[in-house]
């Protein structure tokens, strides 16, 4: 089976909700079996996850009021990829504005789709070394407090669904190889 | 602080879009400083996610073309809790319909939000242990083609990134522990 090639082709598309967080585009599709279906994709930007580990070896999560759940959920902070910005620094930004952080080192360390069945969403992930705390400026509706867990702490939440937001349990996840390495260097 | 307090009012709520896979709903609210602001949600139901061991020990993952993303990804089976069914009689009705599989057994490991800034979707995580594969029952929009590796590989596989769906690398994550019970019990 040649899996590089699409299932569809795309025959027309229009948006059935815009905003500056992300549109409705609904989509005409053909099978290659010649069937019609219509499909409804989420548009939005890439985004970013960044796990901040400071130099006393702990991981800062942030407690955060999700209205869309309405709960308060462990993360770490996020935020979605502005025109103009590279990913790093968007990185950089949601560290400083969450957290008031600034960072030692930012890196690369993965990426996911968040909801690959109706969001075209890209979650990339950083970690962020070296981190040093301070003054955060968030935006109105963000209502956040900070909680800093050593790493292998914050590891064992993660892994066991103590972080009940997905994409940050899983950033801290696909970390882990970067942090020991980074905790080993520091030793060293 | 207290943090079971919601820090919204929720004064009104309309439906901008509704289909049969979710909604997009738009609420007014009001903060406890007595600003309105506007939110949109993405109204959705439950779902699960299926993490599927065989006898042998092995992972059945799936390669399923996602159209949002436009591309192939691995995965576990999944899908929407379906109105009248608990979340138990989906993930073994998924397990049939995607791998034509039928499980010894179906067990909760967990539950996660997968996009908690707009969505309210809840992702509920099932390991299915003694799964038997047989003909699957696809719908014509799923595109899917079986790939079974030993359960140490799709845990690395799941931690490394190179399960580029989030949720079902998370859901692998955290049915770790319970299918190393498994594996040990089978053994004994």
């Amino acid at each position: 089976m040649n899996q590089t090639k699409r299932p569809y082709q795309t025959l027309s598309s229009h948006y059935l909700w815009q905003s500056q967080w992300y549109n409705l585009r609904q989509d005409q599709l053909r099978a290659t079996d010649g069937a019609e279906l219509t499909y409804t994709v989420i548009e939005k930007p890439r985004a970013v996850w960044i796990v901040p580990i400071t130099n006393e070896g702990e991981l800062v999560l942030i407690d955060q009021y999700r209205y869309a759940v309405d709960a308060w959920c462990l993360e770490v902070p996020a935020g979605n990829v502005e025109p103009g910005h590279t990913p790093e620094q968007q990185a950089a930004q949601e560290l400083h504005e969450e957290i008031g952080g600034q960072a030692g080192q930012v890196v690369p360390v993965g990426e996911f789709y968040t909801m690959n069945g109706i969001c075209d969403e890209v979650a990339l992930v950083f970690l962020a070394v070296g981190v040093t705390l301070g003054e955060a400026q968030r935006e109105p509706t963000e209502h956040i407090t900070l909680r800093l867990v050593m790493v292998d702490e914050g590891l064992d939440m993660a892994r066991s669904g103590q972080i009940k937001d997905g994409p940050s349990a899983l950033a801290i996840v696909l970390s882990e190889p970067a942090i020991r390495r980074y905790l080993k260097e520091q030793q060293a």
